[in-house]
C-alpha cells in the first residue's frame, strides 16, 4: 500500500488545519480533496521493479449491487497496485438484456451496471464476462458477491474447475443453520470447492460504499498455508480503499456469525421501534442482541474471538447500521404497528425479496431447540415466538429480566 | 427481590404465549399487564420477618428530571422491599416557588414535581425536602443526582456532618479532567465527605424513565468493607424495577468514564449526521468511538474493565442512544450544516445550557497533550480540532485510516 503510506507521511503535517473557513456540507464524493495524488507521486517504475511481482488475477462472481460496488473497489486497488494484481478485474455477470442490449455489452462499454447500479461509474479495467467458467479462469482470487440462494448452482458450475491453489472470499453474508448444525458459507464454498475462503462483512449499506461514502469493514483471512503469496497484506490491499477502511482478522466463523445473527437483532430492534418504546429500550436491545450473538458464537464456534462481535465492524457497527433502518428492522415495526403476520408485509413491503432475519430467526431456533440451549437465548427465542407463536412483544422486558444478574 | 423471583417464577410458565390476536400497539406504560401483582402476592408479613431487617434509610440529592425519576424508582423499590428499606424515601429540593406554592409543598401534597418531571406521578413515599441537612440527616444511603455544577456546593455543606459509615452512588455523569488528572465524580465524593461512593449510568433518557419505558443501567459498586450490609444485593434491590434493568459490575472507574467521554463520540456522529455521510459512516464513527473510549480507559486508569465499555449499558448503550439525538449529536450536526462556530449553536440550540462533549473534548485534549497521547486517540484529536482549530471535518476518515493495520 504504497499510495497510503505515502497519504499517512503527508497526514503527519496536519495539512487540513487551516483557519475556520465557512463551506457548505456537501454529500458526495468526499475524498477529492485529499486523496487524488498522481500515480507518479506515490510510486515510480523502480518501486514496481524493486519487488516481487505477483501478477495476481482477480475475478468477482457476482454483479448486483453489492457485488458490482466490491468490483470497483477491487478494480481501483488493482490498477493502484500493479506489483500485487493484474490489472484487468473480471467480474461475472448473469447474462440479460436491457433494452435490447446484453448487460456484459453495457457495462464494458459504458462502465456502468446500469441495472444493478445506476449512477455509478465504474473503472475501466471491470471486465464483464458472461461465462461462470470463463470469468474464473486463471483466477488466482476469487470475491463470491452472488444473493445466497445462487451460491449452489454456482458451486456445482465451478466444483472440480478450479485449482486447489485458488484463493477466495466470501461477501455473502451469513451462514446456513439446519437443526442439525450450521455451515458458514465460506466453508461452504471451501467444501465443494476445495480451496480456502476468507470473509468479508460490515457495516456496509451498498449504495452508500458505491458512492464512495465513508465505511469501514472487517475481511476474516487466515492464511492457510505459510508459503501462499496471498496472505493478510494482499487481502487488505485488495479491498482497503480511504472511504472503505479494512481491518483483517482471522475469525471466520465469527465475521460470518455476525453477518446472520444481526439480522435476527435488527427484527427486535424493529419491534422496539413499532411499539414507540424510545432510544433507552433501543439500544438495550441492540446491547442484549450483541451479548446473545457473542455467547452463540463463543458457544458454538469456540474458536470465534468475542472482539469479533464486540469491537469489529462486522459485529458492533453492522448491529447498529441494520438495526438503524434495514430491511429487518422496518420489517418488525410493521408488524408491532399494524399487528399483522409478518409474511404479508415482507410481501407486501419488500415486494417478493425476503427478509433474512425471519428465516434466521426461524433456523436458529430450530437449532437451539434441538441443542436444549433456549434458555441461554431469551431475545432470539422472543423474536422466534413474536413471530411464530404470538408472543406477546410487551413481554420482552420481563423475559430479558428472567435471565439477568440475580443475588 | 421477592417481587422479581415471583414473577421469575409465574414467567417459566410462558403465559405470553397465545394465540396471535391483533393488538394496537401503545406507547405506555408498558408493564401494567405484568408487573401488576398485589404485594401479598409475592411477600407475607412472615416472609419479612424471617429475614434481617436491614431498615436502611435512603436519601436522594437532587430532583431534577433525572433525580426526580430516580427518587420514583427507589421509592417504588423500598416500598416493596421493607426487609431491606424504610418505606419513606427523603429527596432534597432546592426550594423555589411555583405558582406563589413552595415546590417541596407541591411534591409533597400533590406526589409530583411539576416543576422538573411534569406529568409523572411520584410515588407517596417520596418526601421532598427542602433543607440539606435534614434530608440526609440518618440516612444510611445517598444518592447523588444534582448537575455537575451544584455538586461542590452540596460536598462543602455535607462535609464532617456524614457518618463515615455512609454509603453513596453518583448518578452524575461523567468525570473532572484537568491538564494534571482525571477526577472521577464517585471518587470526588468519596474524598469530600470521606465515605465510599460508587456510580451509576447507563442509556437512560430521564423522561423515557419516568415514563417506565422498558430501560436498562449499569451501577458500579465494590462494597468497600466485608462487614457491610449494603452489598451489590442491596444496591441492586434498590434501583432495578421490571422497568429499569439494573447490571451491577465492581467498575467505577469505567463507568464513570463512559458517562463522560461517550459525549466526545456523540459530536463526531453529530459531524457524520450533519454531512449526511450516511448509515455506514456514522456506525463506523461509533465503533471507533467505542474503541478509543475503551482504551482511554485501560490506559489511563489499568483496573477498568473492557467489557464495562463495550458490553455494559453505561458503555455501548448509552454511546447509541447519545448518538441518535442526543444534544451533543444535535449540536455537532449543526454546526456542520451551518459551518457556524460550536459555541454560537450551543447559545441558539441550548438557550444557555451546555453541551458536555464540548467541555469534554476540550480538557481530555488538554490532558492528552500533557501525557504526550494525542497521536493514540485520533478521534478524540479530530473532535477537538474540528471544533477549536479549524480542521476540516472531510478528513476524519483519512485521521482515522493513520493509525489502522498496516502491513
Amino acid at each position: 500500500m504504497r499510495g497510503a503510506s505515502a497519504i499517512c507521511r503527508l497526514s503527519k503535517l496536519r495539512p487540513h488545519l487551516h483557519p475556520f473557513k465557512p463551506q457548505l456540507a456537501t454529500s458526495s464524493p468526499i475524498f477529492s480533496s485529499y486523496y487524488v495524488l498522481p500515480l507518479s507521486a506515490t510510486s515510480s517504475l523502480s518501486d514496481v521493479s524493486s519487488k516481487k511481482m505477483l501478477n495476481l488475477k482477480v475475478s468477482v462472481i457476482g454483479s448486483g449491487n453489492w457485488g458490482s460496488a466490491i468490483a470497483k473497489i477491487v478494480a481501483e486497488n488493482a490498477a493502484e497496485n500493479r506489483d500485487m494484481f493484474e490489472t484487468d478485474v473480471r467480474m461475472w455477470v448473469f447474462e440479460e438484456l436491457v433494452a435490447g442490449q446484453k448487460l456484459t455489452e453495457i457495462i464494458n462499454t459504458q462502465h456502468e451496471n446500469v441495472k444493478y447500479l445506476p449512477g455509478i461509474k465504474l473503472p475501466s479495467n471491470v471486465v464483464a464476462v458472461p461465462d461462470l467458467l470463463d470469468a474464473v479462469k486463471d483466477a488466482n482470487l476469487l470475491v463470491f458477491n452472488v444473493p445466497h440462494q445462487f451460491l449452489p448452482r454456482i458451486c456445482s458450475q465451478l466444483k472440480g474447475k478450479v485449482p486447489s491453489t485458488v484463493r477466495a472470499v466470501s461477501c455473502i453474508k451469513g451462514v446456513e443453520v439446519s437443526g442439525d448444525g450450521i455451515t458458514i458459507i465460506a466453508d461452504y464454498i471451501s467444501q465443494e470447492l476445495g480451496i480456502y475462503c476468507g470473509a468479508l462483512s460490515g457495516a456496509n449499506l451498498a449504495p452508500e460504499v458505491a458512492q464512495e461514502k465513508f465505511s469501514e469493514t472487517t475481511v476474516a483471512y487466515k492464511v492457510p498455508d505459510p508459503s501462499d503469496s496471498i496472505d493478510a497484506r494482499v487481502v487488505r490491499t485488495l479491498f482497503h480503499r480511504p472511504y472503505f477502511h479494512v481491518h483483517v482478522v482471522d475469525d471466520v466463523a465469527g465475521v460470518s456469525l455476525c453477518g446472520a445473527l444481526k439480522n435476527i437483532v435488527a427484527l427486535a430492534s424493529g419491534f422496539v421501534d413499532g411499539m414507540a418504546w424510545g432510544d433507552n429500550a433501543k439500544a438495550a436491545i441492540i446491547r442484549r442482541g450483541l451479548l446473545e450473538m457473542t455467547k452463540f458464537g463463543r458457544e458454538f464456534f469456540p474458536e470465534c474471538n468475542a472482539s469479533t462481535f464486540t469491537e469489529e465492524s462486522c459485529g458492533v457497527a453492522d448491529v447498529i447500521t441494520s438495526c438503524s433502518g434495514g430491511r429487518n428492522n422496518k420489517l418488525g415495526a410493521a408488524m408491532m404497528k399494524t399487528r399483522r403476520p409478518i409474511f404479508e408485509l415482507e410481501e407486501e413491503l419488500l415486494k417478493g425479496q425476503k427478509a433474512q432475519g425471519v428465516t434466521t430467526a426461524q433456523e436458529v431456533h430450530e437449532f437451539l431447540e434441538r441443542r436444549g440451549k433456549l434458555e441461554d437465548f431469551p431475545l432470539f427465542t422472543a423474536v422466534h415466538d413474536i413471530i411464530f407463536n404470538g408472543l406477546d412483544s410487551y413481554a420482552l422486558p420481563q423475559i430479558l429480566e428472567d435471565v439477568e444478574q440475580k443475588y
